[in-house]
């Protein structure tokens, strides 16, 4: 079993009340049905997807309206009660569960569509609406969601937003900041705040939404979103690409982003230990091995025979050059063509994104996982993971680098048989002193959560931590909203 | 001589210091040379570009560093003297000039450079470099500034961030709170705020640079922004058509949308008045006439064959579908083809664009303006305009109707010979009554500044406008920052 988080990391419980058995039919009352206290039934949504914290919650509630969230977290306000707000319980920073005795309040049953526009394509809808599921309402309808990530099966819309998530279609369709046009939120006191607004423009004020984005649930709760959706690209092609060395990487991201242009929706990257994890315990195999360095390139476009041209001139240039040596494309269009290059057909896609998506899961299946997720200048982006590897030498079991070379957001991986203090001790602060060395980010998408607050100041000065913490105390002021998270304790 | 803005509007004046020679010699010592009182000089800054609004500055600033101006915030912070921010002083709602004797704190001296990084296209500068001027340097370099507008040749970065200024490329590369990725602000103490980041992704904590995109230098003077800049299309093509009802103007907008894609970076209406006055005040001509509305479509794409491939599609489609009744096309390649349309070469670009672009500037030579810069769902949009020139009739000279169709966005315009009270009783409250029936924004893009402030709660519930007060509150307690604008006063 997940060691308490508690025990762990010697965290003090904050003096908030605890729950009391007039609490619990209280809540009974408000949401007969759904609210849960059977100890079983709440130990999943007490450990993160990680397994690497354990919260010891004992009670959830499974609101259905904004109205529900309201009066419960008033009740809690009044009441002095802490509250873990809970989407899919995907994130990798012990950001999505209890870390004492937290209320558990999830979205799982906010899942409702609330409108979709298909002039404007903007879609509006509950919280706890599942990402994978809206991209396939959408699809029928000609749209995607503008963004896509490994979590998609479980991750809830809300708590996308909520933590700024990033993903594989940031390249081409920009951040939640730019697509997300509305919100509705509950603050701590139980009051909504509608900000649900469908317009691209809006200039009227203070542009509220954007400091609950990424705020990780410690300002309000997201109760439903306004998005942007982009067109279905008519025609979506992937290139499994090998490289000699990272240098070849990069110089393969310049060629491609200026002949691919704006049909360039996502460049990837994996290093061979990656690779060497997805064979060994997912069973997936590659169609390119023998590269120390594998690229994934995917264009979306709304015409077939254009995208074809573009991505195999490209292709053409990338191997005459030199800059790749191995590769295998996958078109959408069930088209198969014969040329020096193998070419899939449709259900390759899948198996080809397979390779870079489930690294995440097959790096859980190594052992104990240290995840860092480091935004860095492109050109730096793979020192890192060299240095790393160097300095823990046989004390690590591996020690992996992969990311959107494209956003220079790379993902850090190191595997040890099990947990070891003093392995932590050798990585940090070693990471974040070099991130920071290079003006990076030591948290370019998975947020801060529980186990990266304490380093913000490895990427934000001290008069921005002291003005944060003071919207916190403006908008939360007793914190009972997912206490212990974002922001550092004694800063 | 325009009317000073506290007698037209019969403002109060709040209880700020006033500047006295003191002061003067204070800033004199801590910029010497770059201290404004006299008069004759100060004219210009301290009326608006559409000459609608005057204040009575008795002082501007000219700071070329951080340093400077959180040096002089500081001190007028302590003295309690009110302060006006000015970049390009090209606004149209009254926000970037002095509503009384406010202190002028200009950036046009703050036009350095920073870095400009090639590989990952991310420009930092100062606030006061001038957008046009930036676009120029980006170009020589194979990239281009995300936001062009009118007011290009002479409106400031930090003006345009501080604004959230959209125009004309948002359809195409998203709002400036996607594209700006930093910022440095000067708070009303003085203290300065480095959130100057050059990273695609960064989830440390709150994105406080948001609070200040768009607030007016209401919160905070910006100093310096990061932002990132796309790559330079190889191709643009452009196409002045004319359509013969606003349902093909949508119709048209949603055929072009699906057939020109990922390569659609503008989609522009005007109607026959805008078109009218355009010809009569600034002597352009059209090459299309003769309709009731006019659409222009810009394409920017990495490859100009299939460019014009994809936008030859799309015309032919629309001729034969009869959306479109006449139209001239202009390409960027300086290839001439022979077909039923006119094909014009590169200079025409520009000639095309200025219909468009100086609609605002020939309304100036019209009369006294009424301006309206409205986001509606997009099938409403001109029945905005339709109502209104109804309602009107005889008492307005003209009604005209323009704008980005693309993003939901009308500008509604009303002229008369000169300013009157009766008029402006006719038009408000009725176009933000109209527009908040349809959940609309009474400003898209031009913010709220002095002239909008208090119709702020037609488009903002009462919960959201109290809540951008304590925001004010917290970081500008003494209200000294751009004062009497954006918020209602009495809310």
């Amino acid at each position: 079993e997940v060691m308490l988080t508690s025990e762990r990391y010697r965290v003090q419980r904050l003096p908030f009340s605890r729950v009391s058995d007039g609490d619990v039919a209280f809540f009974e009352r408000m949401m007969p049905g759904r609210v849960i206290t059977n100890p079983e039934e709440l130990k999943p949504f007490n450990v993160d997807w990680l397994k690497s914290v354990r919260g010891c919650s004992k009670l959830m509630l499974k609101p259905q309206t904004t109205a529900e969230v309201s009066q419960a977290l008033r009740y809690c306000y009044e009441r002095n009660l802490a509250v873990n707000p809970q989407g899919g319980n995907t994130g990798l920073v012990g950001g999505s569960v209890p870390v004492f005795d937290e209320i558990i309040l999830s979205t799982v049953l906010m899942n409702r569509i609330i409108s979709f526009d298909k002039v404007s394509g903007i879609l509006v809808c509950q919280a706890g609406c599942i990402l994978e599921k809206l991209n396939e309402y959408l699809e029928e309808q000609g749209f995607i969601m503008p963004l896509d990530l490994g979590a998609k099966g479980s991750c809830h819309i809300g708590g996308n937003v909520a933590t700024n998530a990033g993903g594989l279609r940031l390249l081409r369709y920009g951040s939640l900041r730019g697509t997300v046009l509305g919100l509705e939120v509950v603050l701590a006191d139980g009051s909504a705040l509608d900000c649900l607004a469908s317009l691209r423009k809006d200039n009227t004020g203070y542009d509220l939404k954007q400091l609950f984005i990424g705020s990780e649930g410690t300002l309000g709760v997201i109760t439903a979103v306004s998005v942007l959706c982009p067109q279905k690209p008519k025609a979506v092609n992937l290139a499994f690409l090998g490289c000699q060395s990272f240098a070849k990487v990069l110089e393969t991201f310049t060629t491609c982003r200026a002949m691919l242009g704006e049909i360039l929706s996502a460049y990837e990257f994996m290093d061979e230990k990656c690779m060497e994890l997805v064979e060994r315990h997912l069973k997936l195999s590659s169609p390119v091995t023998g590269s120390p360095f594998y690229v994934v390139i995917e264009t979306s476009g709304s015409n077939s025979t254009h995208d074809e041209e573009k991505l195999n001139s490209f292709l053409e240039q990338a191997m005459t050059s030199g800059l790749v040596t191995d590769g295998t494309v996958a078109t959408d269009d069930k088209k198969i063509k014969a040329s020096t290059w193998f070419i899939w057909i449709s259900l390759i896609h899948q198996m080809l994104w397979s390779l870079r998506e489930r690294i995440t899961e097959a790096l859980t299946h190594d052992g104990y996982v240290y995840k860092y997720d480091i935004s860095l200048p492109v050109g730096k982006l793979y020192d890192l993971v060299t240095d790393t590897r160097a300095l823990l030498g046989q004390s690590a079991k591996n020690v992996v680098g992969y990311g959107h070379l494209g956003d220079g957001n790379l993902h850090l991986n190191i595997t040890a048989e099990s947990y070891s203090h003093s392995l932590l001790d050798a990585i940090e602060p070693f990471v974040y002193e070099w991130t920071a060395r290079y003006n990076g980010s030591i948290s370019a998408e998975h947020g801060l959560g529980f186990k990266k607050k304490q380093f913000i100041q490895y990427s934000k000065p001290s008069e921005a931590v002291f003005l944060m913490q003071r919207f916190k105390a403006m908008l939360d002021p007793k914190g009972i909203l997912n206490p212990y998270k974002t922001l550092p304790s004694n800063f």
